[in-house]
């Protein structure tokens, strides 16, 4: 058997550290790690909203993602460089978007646009589960903004969110998984829930063999702990335990 | 309580029509029907891998999707005139070509690609899963004339995948979202499993608010016996059983 | 000297079939064949035109083009993966509008635009012509929606239209060429004409020597036999005879 | 009765000029003029052919078009930032390659490109017709430097070839369009011919009513007096009378 | 020693030769010449301001800049074609906006933009010097129609702006470098100055060793006598010495 | 007058933070800050050279610049997501490759690519003399590892680089401008240097009014001061004093 990275069992998350107000221009700001991978997390407000909701009351919330080119193992191409945004990001920053609108009250936020991003500095595994973690916190800050400004009278946020990674590795399931256990398990899935536990999203691929029902309780139950966790440090980066 | 087309229960999939050879060109070809919704698979053997499968002797199969523009209630912008594919496509095409992928051993394919073209003519919802159950039938058709041509002796394809999409609509779990129900429910979910019950793909997204384990677990109960079925309907359209 | 396809002598043209209301969404919606070449010909209506008719009491039609990736004996790279139209899309969606628009007035459509869809299932040769001809129906169904819904009370239609290819091969003077007859010609020349004989566009070019004008003669010749053929075809589908 | 600039009757070509070795580093490089038309084409010459003539021991020819953004009355988007060409760039560029390609045996030009620039300085009308031309010369005196240089041992050349339009204005045939007449005729066709009177390419569209055969007719008498008038100024030009 | 083209010492600039009226569309249009350097400056006015100046009561200038693929050497690429501009192109484009954007009061020019275009039909280097010299020249005469329109009562124009080239050559400074030159020499230094000796711009670059003050101001000093020429060859050419 | 950020005179820099190693991935990785202007400096080595060194025995070293949107007062559009990089990126990182390429010898370097990547984080005027101040150190730490991986045996390295802003503002020449002071200036100029004080680059742009030699003058004195100090941080950061 391999130990994991950080002296962990299978069912513990990696050290995380949430670092707020990193950069002085977003409206919230966010530097999160989980064990080696970092990600940049801002949020910022824009009294406008895209055309689809011209007049109707009520507010968006949209996020985009991408990766320096040397946070990985080997440099990628730069997507600005290479004229357009990969399937894989446009895919994980959608999550996001659709991650985070499921805890905000829309229309409770007026008629104004959230904008999240998220830019990994560094990874190693686990960057779309550590983005939306992370910019809930950033979401939070930007929409005390609102709250210290008089803008809003209510926070139109509504539960906690987080995601982690969950997989099957060598028969066993296994939580949080680093970019080396990330590329030898069998299965991988991404859950972000809330802190009602209720599931907000739930994404599993089977990468080798398919999986069952029972391995996925398991790893449900090891996504559901993981998640509380993340969930409490959440609360302990903003003070509000 | 609503009628569900096709006067179905909350527990049956529309009809499924399967129309193989439907073009001339392709090495596998298939119209599939979900209700109203209309998907035209094709499969296209090319004798070469991509450039990071260069000696590996192994092949390779990957997917593209598309709509008409017309395919759908509204008009949509043809993605070849916008210059680009929308984030959705690229998310469901990549769906497609994982999903195919799980069933089929690239090791025993040899130095060959599989292309997967889905697209839909006509959309009523559950336009993946319907690209995915068709995407199977016309990849067993390339693969047999492979055979037929001894370019490979044995199939590589090692069990049947089919896919459907699940959700929660006013409390009850529903099979076979048709485009109404999708918009109008508060989860939906969209699993892909292979003959033998193995889950491939788990693809679950509370639009909104969260969903719970039991839920979940109702959800998975439907899309099992859903995709049996659908998995019986290739068998008899390839005339395997 | 080479059979034609179909059992044809040179001054015939394919099997022609018509399958109207193909697509429920469309306002008209056509499958046509022309032998083996197969394509959707939508009409769609929106209620409103592009900047530059702004308040010009006029309306629009306006037509694109596409191919399904396997509709050629090798399959095409899709379009919208590609990020682009090739110059030959561009050249035959212009010619698809241009040939409509030559038998409707703009001024009795009022302040809407009609939108042409044609997309290629499978290519055989002819698939210009055949857009042509099947969006003439498809168009005449739109508007008959039009009228029934009393937004218009005149039909703006002011006569058929409809398309064939016309060749010399091996000397001889061919009408409807397939892509056999296409790709070994000397002369290719796509010929679009109105129900009363009018030209409405010739395009006529030299694969290899240049003709004569006795050879352009001979060509129209049949074009015009070919064309009066295809409009009673369309008064047959319509049921207009 | 309208009077045509340059006090042109109605079978009249505007003046032509057609000024050699334009630019320095072109290896053909021409001016020509139509009337206030003008248009610089060069042609140079690359020791390779494009993919798809690997190994075939052929050359290949092939065209570019443009317009500097303030050659026409209003001016145009700069296509390079606006990053793509037009669909009218894309047909003009794709008439120029096939219309010189039919003069030229690519066989007897060896594996090279011939690629032609046609770039309008100023246009009134007629810029496709006064690049094919121009292009002509400009390739002849490409062709002249490969025999100088002894790469090749006998002009690839056959037959000259020279374009004019022609159109059907207040009900009379006229020849040779400026930019006014272009905008105002009903019918507007470009032909191109070679020295020999043998058809290359013909392209007529009815811009309002359609037309006749018997007007056709009457549009090519005058195309093939004009096109040998412009062959005659090709051959003074180059001294080859 | 070699000897510089066109008989020159290191202190004199090539023949300058400044056309105007060159296109007929453009509201000021100049060909200027810097030796073998040939540039189209065309200005055209619009009577719109970008969305950024909106209702701020002033005008604007801005450029662009292309090469005709066959104004170099080896020809180049045509980035209409290749669907984007050149990082050399966007610098350059930038520059000469910048430069004029300096000698004119926006203020001035009321509620419109100026857009200058500059097209190389011929290089051998300084194209971008000879493009701002020769765009102040179509500048002046898009204002002075602006002037005889009485749209404007005053002149926004404050000085003139023109611009050369210098380097460091086999350690000595010379003056306005052609393509031989400024492939070979050490250093390269565009200047952009005013009638008023005033620096609009200097931008240098040592493409070998790093140069010193020393050669910096040598090269000044040269740069200084031939902008003065320069300006006083655009006055010859406006008639207002 | 206004006080300077961090109570700085004219005639001073801001603090100067170099922080190397500063991710894990990158050959070389430094986040270096000039007040609270933040960059991420990245190097990369592939042992490969772009097509037009093929063969040459000679290596590259090329940058790419990029903020992260909300590196900035306003969040700027992502350029990944615009699909195309900004004249001013193209700019900037063409300026740090010739910067870094000034004093490196790519013969000593062999047939390998160094990349570059400077990725803002958090701007505040000077992000591009910050990026090219803190690549040297990337690059320095890159070279170190090639040195002890044997790849080569003597540092191509010729000598240390630095950059720095200075400008005219209220009629005093002021040495590294913050953002206000950018926005509000006459004259801004970029200096870069070698520790040998030879000038590798220069580029001033009258913001206002043109600036005469006297200014240039003063500027380039507190340039040259600033250099030094920032070559001297640069060594202490790399204990190579």
């Amino acid at each position: 058997m391999i130990t994991r990275s950080h002296n962990r069992t299978n069912t513990q998350i990696r050290p995380v550290k949430i670092n707020r107000n990193y950069i002085e221009h977003a409206d919230g700001s966010v530097l999160i790690e989980y064990g080696h991978t970092k990600v940049i997390c801002n949020a910022s407000i824009s009294e406008k909203v895209p055309p689809f909701l011209k007049d109707k009351n009520q507010g968006w919330l949209t996020a985009e993602y991408g990766m320096l080119p040397c946070s990985t193992h080997e440099r990628i191409q730069r997507e600005a460089a290479r004229g357009k945004q990969s399937g894989r990001t446009m895919e994980i920053q959608r999550l996001i978007g659709r991650s985070l609108r499921a805890i905000i009250d829309l229309n409770m936020l007026g008629e104004r646009t959230i904008q999240i991003d998220c830019d990994v500095i560094q990874a190693d595994g686990g960057t779309r589960t550590a983005s939306i973690t992370g910019a809930f916190v950033a979401l939070h800050d930007a929409v005390e903004r609102l709250l210290y400004q008089q803008l809003i009278e209510t926070s139109p946020i509504l539960d906690h969110v987080a995601a982690v990674s969950v997989g099957i590795f060598q028969g066993a399931a296994v939580l949080d998984l680093d970019y080396r256990e990330d590329s030898a398990c069998d299965t991988d899935m991404n859950v972000i829930m809330t802190g009602n536990s209720g599931i907000v999203e739930i994404q599993g691929t089977a990468e080798g063999t398919a999986f069952t029902r029972n391995e996925l309780d398991q790893m449900l139950d090891l996504a559901e702990s993981g998640i509380q966790e993340l969930i409490s440090i959440q609360k302990s980066a903003l003070g509000t335990h």
